[in-house]
């Protein structure tokens, strides 16, 4: 963990993460009268006699809305909009370094479902998709479900969908490894976005023997106790036998567990001690884990994975969501679907090259892997989008790499120019 | 006026003018932890703790929201928000160009007064201001009145206070000129954000002889027709003696005509003709203005102005808007008066050195000039919000200037290197 007075005053020299530049230039009298007054006028015209066209004249195919409203920041709670900026300004460089995508983060006033759900259809027009980030459950996941029904733009929830296709792709290359098929007891501790993306995902690539805990215990059809219609959901497509009880009680037996509790150090060695042979331990939450990497690797897991970037097997989003989004605007998709975050899935876990125990996910540190990464996943999901007849325009995979290669190593130019050295 | 299929082959090859770029470097592992997670926590909690720092440490404060709902971009009437994003991009490219600010276009679905507002506030805690835009009267007089009112922002209205400033610098300098004083009899045609703008100005700078018309006619006390709050306002600041009829009627005898009409050709030869000694005419609806230049000179127009940019003293926005918002962001206001405004029209006036007939207003396209202009703008508006206690922070007018130079340049050097030319 990097010091905290050094990571302010990096922060204050900069004054935040981002700007927003012209992409021509407005100095002589002709430049100023193309690409503003009266010019500019033209194009409006075009985009009102025909409205698709605003992809082509404008930046809107390639902006992205980073919404919050800052009541789930991190793992620290409701710190409020003003706070989430922060992060929200991070993730943008993020989607531009990685994804060459043009991110704004927004951060709102606290509101209520609807309130956000109208802000959501208020800024439809200006962007291409919009990303979910670090809003309280079960609010964002009631948000998330209602705008990707009404709204013709996707609306991509990462702490959900994100960390689904980066877990899916972990474990597919885990159990290769660990030589366990589809038939694994898998064990999600954890309820929040992060725990349903996981089981949504799991369940759509066809793991059968789920079982999803939150802090109250196992989830099962027919539980009272603490209940919404996301874990109602949950309780149909996992835990087949209905069963009850706690960690102790899931965790016996099981091939895999994964933890996106929030809850730090709550998997003991003898949970794991107590699991079927050749344990697959994913302790995601951060920036404590719900086990450390080396207890877990003592305590007898054969495969342990943390979201921590000092250990091996870091499980990061930023794997997924630059290539996932790219994908999405590359082809004007209206809408995320499972299909295409399953595509996004299997290609990272093919990313990986031949997994091994310590091994099982790419990482993004190294340039040509990362870029290499986001054209093959956003070909991937724009490949499904059109196959799904999500897409507004159809392109070729080998199009789409190419432009994202583009875009990609047109910002790696700025960056090395104007972005100063931490 | 450029070439229509130039326009459009332009805005094409760039897919939109904007683009979102860091402003620090994510290459290392290092890099990622500090800007990004686990690192970034830190920032967020800072922030949380004193929220007065999320101006030291993200963009809020260099970040301005230019919103429309795209019901009256430029002269075109509703065309809609997509169409609206073409405008709105090349405003915020104007923006970091002259004034080294972040400006986000939000081109938001059509809605009432209250949803707009209720929009406002939820952006709020992301920018330093709000640059509102191109919406239809008398929607948008409402919405920015009460807007003003509840945020702890400036909510700066483009059309309607930085057509006022620019216009009032213009009518100081042509006053000179022409050796008239404050007691010019002034004929403001149109009664939408500019003319609003215009009158508000003007009366606020001393003027007194104030007679504005709508498509009605006159706005008089006690007029009953095509009323609302504005104008009942402007009613009782203007047209002293209660004086009706049309245009006819009211330019007898005139100093000053000033057109915000919306309506080409409205101003004929004859009406000049009717006007006073040394008449001074800005005809500046756009892009066809109430009168053509020529024709108004050969009327007898002593002084004449418009709105383009092919004709001698074009009232032109652009020298007022970056250096204004720049001065709130300095010394993050927490709104926008009519003194500060009242300082930057002043300050324009004397940027153009020695008036002359055929040179009222400073122009943008030289860059020194339009650097200096918004330096000088920036600190007379920033000196005004401190004195009127309407200022966060206080800071000296020099190192104001210092900092516009800074960042003006600094984006000269990212234009001259990464923007494509025309």
């Amino acid at each position: 963990m990097p010091d905290r007075e050094f990571v302010l005053r990096k922060h204050k020299e900069h004054r935040g993460k981002i700007e927003v530049i012209g992409k021509v230039p407005v100095e002589t009298k002709e430049q100023l009268s193309t690409y503003y007054t009266p010019g500019v006028a033209q194009v409006s015209l075009e985009i009102n006699a025909h409205p698709e066209t605003v992809y082509d004249y404008t930046n809107k195919g390639n902006s992205v809305a980073i919404v919050t409203d800052g009541t789930r920041i991190l793992g620290l709670g409701d710190v409020g909009p003003e706070a989430g900026m922060a992060v929200m300004e991070g993730k943008a460089v993020l989607f531009k370094r990685f994804g060459g995508i043009d991110a704004v983060p927004l951060c709102i006033s606290k509101g209520t479902e609807q309130e956000i759900l109208a802000f959501l259809r208020q800024i439809e027009p200006t962007f291409g998709a919009i990303n979910m980030e670090d809003i309280e459950v079960p609010k964002v996941l009631r948000i998330v479900r209602e705008a990707s029904h009404t709204l013709s733009i996707p609306v991509f929830h990462d702490d959900q969908q994100g960390t689904g296709v980066v877990v899916l792709a972990a474990l597919m290359n885990a159990l290769k490894v660990a030589g366990k098929k589809k038939d694994v007891r898998i064990v999600i501790m954890g309820a929040g976005s992060a725990g349903m993306g996981i089981a949504k995902m799991l369940f759509f690539a066809g793991f059968r023997n789920l079982y999803v805990l939150d802090s109250k215990g196992l989830i099962y059809k027919g539980r009272k106790q603490d209940m919404n219609e996301f874990k109602e959901e949950i309780a149909q497509k996992t835990n087949p036998e209905g069963m009850r009880g706690t960690l102790e009680d899931a965790i016996k037996g099981a091939d895999v567990f994964i933890g996106a509790s929030g809850r730090p150090g709550i998997l003991k060695k003898r949970h794991i001690r107590s699991m079927a042979d050749k344990p697959i331990v994913f302790a995601l939450t951060n920036p404590v884990p719900e086990i450390e990497y080396e207890d877990a690797r003592e305590a007898g897991a054969f495969i342990v994975a943390t979201g921590r970037s000092d250990t091996r097997n870091q499980i990061n989003n930023v794997v997924a969501f630059p290539g996932i989004m790219r994908g999405l605007l590359e082809v004007r998709a209206t809408a995320v679907s499972e299909a295409m975050l399953y595509a996004a899935a299997e290609e990272i876990a093919r990313s990986c090259g031949k997994p091994s125990q310590e091994s099982i996910i790419s990482s993004i540190v190294n340039k040509k892997v990362a870029l290499k990464l986001t054209e093959n996943v956003a070909a991937a999901v724009a490949k499904a989008a059109i196959n799904e007849g999500l897409a507004r325009v159809s392109k070729d995979p080998e199009a789409v790499k190419r432009d994202v290669r583009s875009s990609v190593r047109r910002y790696e130019r700025i960056e090395r120019r104007f972005a100063t050295p931490a």
